[in-house]
């Protein structure tokens, strides 16, 4: 049980025994796993554990929950940068990582349908034979049921869109049990209220996600890539703007700074400038890529741009893109032994400029260690402060650094979080972000859907 | 005031005018005109017709009839082929036509903020300079405000998406008069619930909308135009999903049955083929443009495609486009003194030959005059059944045809409207669509927003 949370009822632990079997678990080490993520929370353990196998058996588990007015927290991946899933008022943690089927795949139909706990490479390996692929890449390995819950993202959103234009449906599990399905097949309908992106992004408070269907795109004719590195980082966020300004249809444009190059030295053995550095990838026919490829590289070239690495052979494109992709961990090895709080703002594109500008100027004056990736396609950035999680001053000064950013980004017409969700740590900010009026609407949703409070309490909304 | 309906209180009345003065009326001619739309339904006026200016008056408004729980209706530019705006329970009709400022054009982020009055051709008209566009073009110029409560779309929607994708953020006026701001600019955010996909498509039923940010985009360097004409319909359909499951980014493909373009000839004076016909647009570079004509026209030669006509310069291609435009009023002409029940669903791609088969083979047995228009990239055709008004049998014929096209749809995982809306004719569809449980959902949501049911009552929720 929770230090803080009254223990799971005995009754409600004998019927989900009797429901579960060995699915159903107290033991402390499983308990322990439920209870942490990828953020910088402490781990908060839930009071059981429930490995469910189908949206049946997540709908009984809810219903005895709901009878007995207990917290559920549905559990993918347990990769959430935002303390999603930490048990703060206790309670049942389903695990759905078992329910990882690829239901469906309809080639001509460019959609698929899977389980909520199947994962985004595992998807794109069932469709191996099929010439489609999945774009979402949050940087984990995520499950697509967690994916769909916090709206996530990743490097290809700036063409392909996020978790928000990717899926057409879902099988929810209402807060009493109930089992409805959203949306449909169709590309595009206008019968009633949109259900589907009502639960795309909402964290687990509103339902439990346990089927989707996804849109699937053609694998393109051709894909290049290229890195180009800067002076300074103004430069390659100029490079950036006017590339999106202009059309340039690219699938990828991340940004790293010079410390995330260093990084990615030191981790992966390469010999990159350390410099700020735009990694693009583009998509399209060969011709259509070359026009792409030549647009940019002329921007880039006018902005200071040097060491252009084209690639077009596929081991020559994933020898570039592994840098960018390892950069996360890259990061994390600069401080050994400490803790990245991730920030996540996103802002529009006229303001990246000023708002990185302004945040690199305060990085300095705060003395932290705190390389800078981001997607910046979308305006979105992420820097991982480095802290030591020993020395309470140097999270403080970390946590003051983030609530600046965060206020910095909102008066910019941006985002405290571009993709990795509200959870605990972001709370703090939605009425800031939204105003009182439109978090009192979100309230009123949350208390119509779930009015027990028993779906992922203490997420999410601010008390 | 409405047969139906206990008319409007004195006292609200006295409010009304003595805050909007002249824009206050009860007079028959205003409320006759409020009262109709585009669709088959019979004139409902409302009691009374406040023009407002701002939204701080729209909100003054949404109070006093919130007081007095009388009925409000949202009126942009009154071109529903649904009947959303027809006061079914009497009440307040709130004109936004008179808010058409285009309030910020920021071409550096692809993005403007408008009043919701503005209709699609006059937000173009403004972007004239900036070398940017607006896709969304239902067949009315609608207004920016009436869209989105629609969640339109039209013949760009393959490409560029639907209102859904479209819209940023949103002004809205909820059931008591407070007004709340959804979303941001940021091109992407995770930051709570997705109130502004939640009021996209909800028809005036949870909050009217008084001002939008969309998302804009670059005119294409390059756009050229193609029709193409079949020897059957099913060798049309066959490659427009050929060209879709390709890849092929076509930005507009437009399908048109024989009496369709029999009409058109009839209206525009042209001397095209009346056979079924595939209208394409494609937008990008000159390279780009010219490779996704020839892998088109490709795919439509192995299917029996004639008369191929290219065009790429602006005349020509307005000449080929004008006579898509034309379609419905052309179709209305087959049988002047008929009304249109135009119908609107939208399948899977890989059930659009069966479906538009299915339907053509009932349209031949039903008896009626009924011709196809389609935008088919995305799986959803209309068929106008066009029927005199005085004619009770053939109305029921055309109203039996249409049910049964609908449930057609929905079984081949559709929907009953693609683009047009609930309103008052699909609500006793929404129960099949969805399921009762998701529709239980629904009505959750509405009774949150609007528990004392004054916005748009008797629309899109069945009773």
């Amino acid at each position: 049980m929770n230090a803080s949370s009254p223990p799971l009822p005995p009754s409600l632990s004998a019927e989900l025994a009797a429901r579960f079997g060995a699915r159903f678990s107290t033991a402390e080490a499983v308990r322990l796993h439920h209870g942490k993520d990828e953020s910088s929370f402490a781990a908060r353990p839930p009071d059981a554990v429930v490995f469910a196998a189908s949206t049946e058996e997540v709908a009984a588990a809810v219903r005895l929950c709901h009878a007995h007015r207990t917290p559920v927290i549905a559990f993918g991946t347990g990769t959430s940068l935002e303390g999603h899933l930490l048990a703060v008022q206790g309670g049942v943690c389903i695990d759905l990582s078992g329910m990882n089927a690829v239901a469906a795949v309809r080639p001509a139909d460019l959609d698929a349908t899977v389980q909520a706990g199947v994962t985004r490479k595992q998807l794109n390996a069932a469709l191996r034979d099929t010439g489609l692929f999945f774009p979402i890449d949050p940087g984990a390995d995520a499950s697509l049921g967690g994916m769909a819950a916090t709206r996530a993202s990743g490097t290809n959103a700036v063409r392909y869109g996020t978790m928000r234009e990717n899926v057409l449906g879902m099988t929810v599990v209402l807060a009493d049990g109930r089992v409805i399905e959203t949306g449909s097949r169709a590309r595009k309908s206008s019968a009633g209220y949109d259900l589907t992106r009502l639960f795309v992004g909402s964290e687990g408070t509103l339902g439990i996600i346990t089927e989707l269907t996804v849109r699937l795109y053609p694998i393109p004719e051709a894909i290049s890539s290229a890195v180009c590195a800067f002076a300074g980082i103004a430069d390659a966020v100029r490079t950036v703007i006017e590339t999106i300004q202009l059309g340039v249809p690219v699938a990828r444009v991340e940004l790293l700074d010079a410390l995330a190059l260093k990084a990615i030295n030191q981790y992966s053995k390469t010999n990159l400038r350390e410099a700020p550095t735009l990694f693009f990838e583009f998509h399209g026919s060969p011709a259509g890529v070359a026009e792409q490829a030549q647009a940019v590289q002329e921007i880039a070239a006018s902005h200071g741009g040097v060491d252009f690495d084209w690639a077009t052979r596929p081991e020559d494109r994933s020898r570039l893109w592994q840098a960018r992709h390892d950069a996360y961990y890259a990061c994390l090895g600069l401080r050994p032994g400490a803790r990245s709080l991730t920030t996540d703002v996103c802002v529009p594109i006229s303001q990246l400029a000023a708002c990185i500008a302004e945040t690199i100027a305060d990085i300095e004056r705060s003395g932290l260690v705190a390389p800078l990736v981001g997607h910046v396609g979308d305006g979105n950035f992420h820097l991982l402060l480095l802290a030591d999680p020993a020395d309470a001053e140097e999270n403080e000064r970390a946590k003051a650094f983030s609530n600046r950013l965060v206020e910095r980004a909102i008066r910019m017409d941006g985002t405290c979080t571009g993709e990795h969700g509200v959870g605990l740590g972001k709370r703090k900010y939605l009425a800031l972000e939204h105003g009182e009026d439109a978090l009192g609407v979100m309230r009123a949703i949350k208390s119509a859907l779930d009015p027990l409070e028993i779906l992922n309490p203490g997420k999410m909304l601010p008390d």
